[in-house]
């Protein structure tokens, strides 16, 4: 039999998806689950998104160019300029999801063994992604106690080393809804700068700050032109996850031609979907203030559920849609699992995301969980009144 | 300034697409070109296909299940079985075109300096996916006097090393349009048994075998089972190449498990384009048979035209829509170029792929080009007029 590649052994199961097969087989036998796992929206796609793809006269179905479309990447760039990021159609490569633009950016900027320092806990898929790369995530722990608050740049320092090729950021965050300020954003810009680093930036939930709260993006940086990576996506702005369309942005000419010659090699990002990413920029703002207002809701009445549960430790989101909880449990691995498989209020259970894969460091965050508040509001409160009753009955 | 990885710098431009600034330069100076140096076919997307997206429902554009939907996996499995090709839906990963198959398939079974070995000349960005990969690509040469059939199986072994994990075969083969024998088959089968490889088999244009030959793939040989890895994709078969939609095959349970993750990390394929290669499935064989007949009229004429140029040589293709043509000049890299900047019949001339990129190895395959006959016949007519008159003043 031939064998497995190293790399192969070593990716990670996605920590969202590894409890499917628990959750299928409670389906099967007749339980309703809350899914709280998972970041795809129940929010409409806007209809106009959804209508030109309806509307598209298409004889062949062809490539695209392989950096998307010219007149795609002109409106993003309009897009951007509203929200103060001022990049031409040439900074922008499109991409088939913000995946992709990840990968072409660890692919373009370091080599086998080298490293990127991510604040932890971070998108578990980063981990899969560097794995993929053959690349080391370096982490650095930011705490529950602060509210996942940026950690102090010391700590940044102290790892860099001569492998050390960038730093990588989620902001909003998910899975921690944290907001870095623009203060933070320029603590790690003088970071990069001073040691010649690229700083990448998720910012795929920009729409989604709340409370008054300004996003503050790394294109915004001036100075950063030549270190700053920005990664988005239509996935969760538009919810249309399923579209598999986002871009990477950078002023950096060198990176883009790089990143350009990945793109090349895979042809193009898909056609359809780019039909539909172009229109839903024609989106009102209506909708967003309607789809903020929403999960604002959500996340107010999520949290404020969690709080009264004894032994319930939870940081308040100050964006996207996510929020790590800390439970009076051991192991999240063991309880998520049991909550489908041995555990239900009239039928119902939940399903959530155990937090370990969301950190890199060995052993930490084995008693979070995280929760994407993408359910109704009464269907939050019921969900939280399962978990509360759960650890209950778990704990004795 | 923060640099730029080795990986990022060594990865391959497009021997395709290298040439569009001069394209985009000459049509801006009022020039017609005759496009042959894309896989882009003019062949009409099946209507079926088109139509199931504009009649699809959705109302939140939501991921599929990262392996593919499991009735499209399913439609797919029932699609193979008309082929010869006995597999299960759930030996099938869904990908994002063939080229994510390619990737996956890389990822899973090589690390960093591992050797894969492919019979060059090969389809050009198997270099660049090799070299995001980090593996290294060990050509052995089949040769145009040979039609570029199988090199013989000795060439093969003496190129093996413990670093040698696979073979990678495209089959009928971009860009030679060679279809390989049932025997060259068996021959290669042997081979990865013996030595306990991976046989990659990217069988996109499976379709697409004339003059009464038959595909046999290499799911169809008996004792292969943990060694076949099927590389397949919707983009030729359909002529919907914007769809991004391929899967990969392979009835090694080890192998398909780690593609999985790689499928998770990357959350899931394009929800649009499974719906319309859902649909695509059930385009009536009268489709394939005008496509096919279609294909070998425009290759008899585009061959019989090439054969009547002095000194240009060629190699009869039996299946795909490529063929290799060896022309009188030093280097097709330069000839192309000046294609497009300095020659022109009536205002028209053509753009090819000068066939160096097709190659591993430096210095081969430079007097050659790849013609794609993705034209109508009148145009290829044409076209083929316009090599001729532009060889004798090149030569000149």
């Amino acid at each position: 039999m031939p064998t497995i590649s190293k790399k192969g052994q070593q990716m990670p199961a996605s920590p969202i998806r590894k409890l499917v097969p628990y959750a299928e087989e409670a389906v099967k036998k007749g339980k309703s689950i809350y899914y709280l796992n998972i970041g795809q929206p129940d929010i409409k796609t806007p209809k106009i998104a959804l209508q030109a793809v309806k509307e598209s006269n298409i004889d062949v179905l062809a490539y695209s160019r392989s950096e998307g479309s010219e007149v795609y990447r002109q409106k993003i760039s309009t897009y951007y300029s509203k929200h103060n990021i001022h990049v031409a159609h040439d900074d922008i490569v499109v991409t088939t999801g913000g995946s992709e633009a990840l990968l072409f950016a660890f692919g373009s900027i370091m080599d086998t063994d080298d490293e990127i320092i991510i604040p932890e806990p971070f998108y578990a898929n980063y981990n899969g992604f560097s794995t993929a790369s053959g690349v080391k995530v370096v982490p650095v722990i930011s705490k529950i106690e602060n509210n996942f608050a940026l950690p102090p740049i010391e700590a940044f320092e102290k790892l860099i080393t001569p492998k050390t090729k960038a730093i990588l950021i989620c902001n909003p965050g998910n899975p921690t809804g944290y907001l870095y300020s623009k203060e933070e954003i320029q603590k790690l810009a003088a970071i990069v700068k001073k040691h010649d680093l690229f700083l990448i930036a998720d910012e795929v939930y920009r729409e989604f700050a709340y409370d008054g709260n300004t996003h503050y993006s790394v294109m915004q940086e001036t100075g950063l032109e030549d270190h700053a990576i920005m990664i988005d996506s239509v996935s969760k702005r538009y919810s249309m996850c399923g579209a598999r369309v986002g871009c990477l942005v950078s002023k950096n000419k060198t990176l883009i031609q790089t990143v350009l010659k990945f793109a090349q090699a895979r042809l193009s990002p898909p056609t359809l979907a780019q039909i539909a990413s172009e229109a839903a920029l024609e989106t009102p703002q209506s909708y967003f203030d309607a789809v903020i207002e929403e999960y604002v809701d959500r996340r107010n009445t999520l949290i404020s559920e969690l709080q009264k549960i004894d032994g319930v430790k939870v940081a308040k989101p100050k964006g996207a849609f996510y929020c790590i909880a800390e439970l009076p449990v051991k192991n999240s691995d063991d309880f998520a699992q049991w909550l489908l498989e041995h555990f239900h209020v009239d039928g119902e259970t939940i399903m959530v995301a155990p937090a370990g894969g969301f950190y890199s460091t060995p052993g930490v965050g084995l008693n979070q969980i995280r929760i994407a508040y993408v359910l109704k509001k009464e269907s939050l409160i019921k969900a939280v009144n399962i978990l509360k009753e759960a650890l209950k009955t778990y704990n004795n």
